[in-house]
């Protein structure tokens, strides 16, 4: 099917054409169509009531070619299904954390969700140094939730399998395979390095026998390892939070891979968000150190809330069946101490995948905002540096570093150091 | 579509209307039909003409149920098609090893292949004490051609994905996840112990934290870990040969699992005949040492042959494409210090698998004739106690042992020791 860009009247009239978007618009057809856009990919538009502003809808399309480039950078049509089956799926499990979907047409590439009126994207929020006293709370929930339903701990053998079939989602995870785990280790052309980043650390990358060796590691386990249905793309920039609310938005990359894919993904931007922290804050003549806290705090308690809600799930879903995963009664020692053993490998994943990401976003062509309006070249190539040590220790140590208490450690002493940019 | 055994007339019949099939058999139509079975689960036949029986086929017939029980216990109608496909596959990546496939009708649940007339199933020769003196040079070339070339360090990320989802394979990997990773572990129905195996020997598999932990590992590792299109069930009766030739049979568990399993499924079964040794040996007076040590050259054979040809097979690849899979150019000392943790790894999980297939076919419903055929329960459960043992330490020490030296070492030791009955 060719692909149609809307016009806002266009859209205004298919909207009101679908009874369970036009009751969202509270059965309104003076309707107000902004386009947001959001970013290279997809055509995004907030379309609202004229009469009553609050009802209001999200519509979202992804045309089948890369929207930066045209029709000459194919995307796969697949990518707005797989998102609106995850978030459907994502929705069912954790239905306070993430968008209604209202309407999907993949026909027309296209699909409805709920506005989120009140809520910010959440880099911008941590960028600004906002406390959301909430977030690790509900990250971690989403986290818990999705990842353990998803998995051989839950459905059974034949449904986990019917789902791996069901969410293959092969040229976006061609993207990650690309951009997080291959480029930034080679000369890459589209590699992006800052003005200032001294080419030591940009050989490390290509040459650390370590690094290299975990790296390629974490690819393999992304490739190989179909653990449960992930987002595939949790940054900070797919969250939308306000004090008392979270939502996660965007599963377009979502397939069956490793869980610690989406705890690493979060826990990476945050840690991001901590380095880039120094220049925000002193440039508004405020010492950063206490929302670093903050951030760090965030790291220990998603984490620590994730894992505890986890082995809760896992714990009770075994009590209520009767019977462990590794056979046997519920409860025995052998279980729990194999729940041990399974988180603790969950755990040196998410560093893993942590360090992966950390350093895709720092010479990959994908980068985050809060690291690059840094505007002193030398400052941003020192926040840098820093992240990419942080993000190799992450990865080559990941099975030594022994809680999340010890890894937000580790971060504070790369802030520490001295270092020559 | 309702199943249906042929008739020997029927089947003869049916087989001269189909050309390929005919020109097997030297266009003759006066066909001899020998039911031979295969055991619990298909219908067998050898199909030869008359006039001259050296052109002859083999006609296998899955139906759609367990053989041994009949229509109350279906069976998944794909099974055949898996095994065909596998065939497929396999033959065309080592067509000296894996016998042709002339003819396959999914209708009727059948397919038709190559004889191998002067070849035994390799399990009868070794229980018998034959030397094969081609044996390990074979079947370490099948597993390294056949693993390599399912995996992501061969296909493109996309084929692979697509074999992922085409090799899907629910029934009958389900029936490896319980009777291989969870009865054995527990007080499961399907369980058979020998009359004289010690009760403590059972409650072991049980309890014993260490080893329930690690088959618990294993058990994650196959259905997680979607590294290649494995055989799935690579024991010595999947195994025809003769002194100058090997061919690898049944492949109806094929699906994408980890590369350990095929490895592990085969060394796990020659270990297996090597604690037996002693009894047939001794029944005819002879001395069991020889072929004993035969058997454990064997197990290293087989083992570095096979990750040598593997790591062989990866850095051609790797020199041709000008890349390594870990990104950069291909030779590189990282994309070789990657290899080898790779190859470690495999290692590991190889040794997992085998100390799992060992202790399935100890106290699992499905055993091997080299054990079961041994008269005296004292002897018979003094080698399931060697079995068990050494299972355990494969799968406990398994990324301790740091060769398959190691190994069969450990294997000796295993038997020299004194083990109460």
């Amino acid at each position: 099917m060719q692909f149609e860009a809307f016009s806002a009247s266009g859209l205004a009239a298919y909207l009101s054409g679908i009874p369970a978007v036009r009751e969202q618009l509270g059965g309104d057809t003076d309707l107000q169509v902004v386009e947001v856009g959001d970013g290279n990919l997809n055509y995004v538009y907030f379309v609202s009531s004229v009469r009553d502003p609050r009802h209001s809808v999200v519509v979202k399309q992804a045309p089948p070619f890369l929207r930066l480039v045209g029709e000459g950078w194919p995307l796969p049509r697949e990518r707005m299904e797989r998102e609106v089956e995850a978030l459907r799926r994502f929705g069912a499990l954790c239905p306070q954390h993430v968008p209604s979907v209202f309407h999907a047409d993949s026909g027309k590439y296209l699909m409805v969700m709920q506005r989120l009126m009140s809520h910010r994207v959440l880099r911008q929020g941590l960028t600004e140094g906002i406390v959301y006293p909430r977030l690790a709370d509900h990250i971690s929930t989403f986290l818990a939730r999705t990842l353990f339903h998803g998995s051989d701990l839950y459905l059974s053998a034949a449904e986990k399998k019917e789902a791996v079939r069901a969410n293959i989602n092969t040229e976006l995870c061609r993207i990650t395979e690309d951009l997080v785990f291959t480029f930034p280790f080679e000369d890459a052309a589209s590699n992006v390095y800052s003005p200032a980043l001294p080419a030591g650390a940009i050989d490390r990358l290509r040459t650390h026998e370590p690094l290299r060796r975990a790296a390629a590691d974490m690819k393999w386990a992304f490739m190989n390892r179909a653990e449960t249905l992930v987002h595939g793309d949790l940054h900070t920039g797919s969250v939308m939070a306000n004090e008392s609310e979270t939502y996660v938005i965007d599963p377009e990359f979502a397939f069956y891979g490793p869980f610690g894919f989406d705890t690493g993904a979060f826990v990476a931007n945050l840690l991001l968000a901590y380095y880039a922290r120094d220049w925000h804050d002193r440039l508004k003549g405020r010492d950063p150190r206490e929302y670093q806290r903050w951030l760090l705090g965030q790291v220990a308690q998603v984490w620590n809330g994730f894992a505890e809600k986890f082995a809760g799930l896992w714990r009770m879903h075994e009590r209520k069946a009767g019977r462990a995963f590794i056979g046997g009664p519920a409860d025995t020692r052998a279980a729990e101490a194999y729940r041990e053993d399974f988180m603790r490998q969950l755990f040196a994943d998410t560093l893993g995948f942590a360090g992966c990401k950390m350093i895709r976003r720092i010479v990959g062509m994908a980068k985050v905002a809060e690291i690059t309006s840094i505007a002193d070249p030398a400052v941003r190539a020192l926040v840098e540096l820093r992240c990419l040590r942080l993000a190799e220790a992450l990865l080559v140590r990941r099975h030594e570093l022994a809680s999340i208490e010890a890894v937000t450690a580790l971060a504070a002493a790369v802030l520490a150091q001295d270092i020559e940019a």
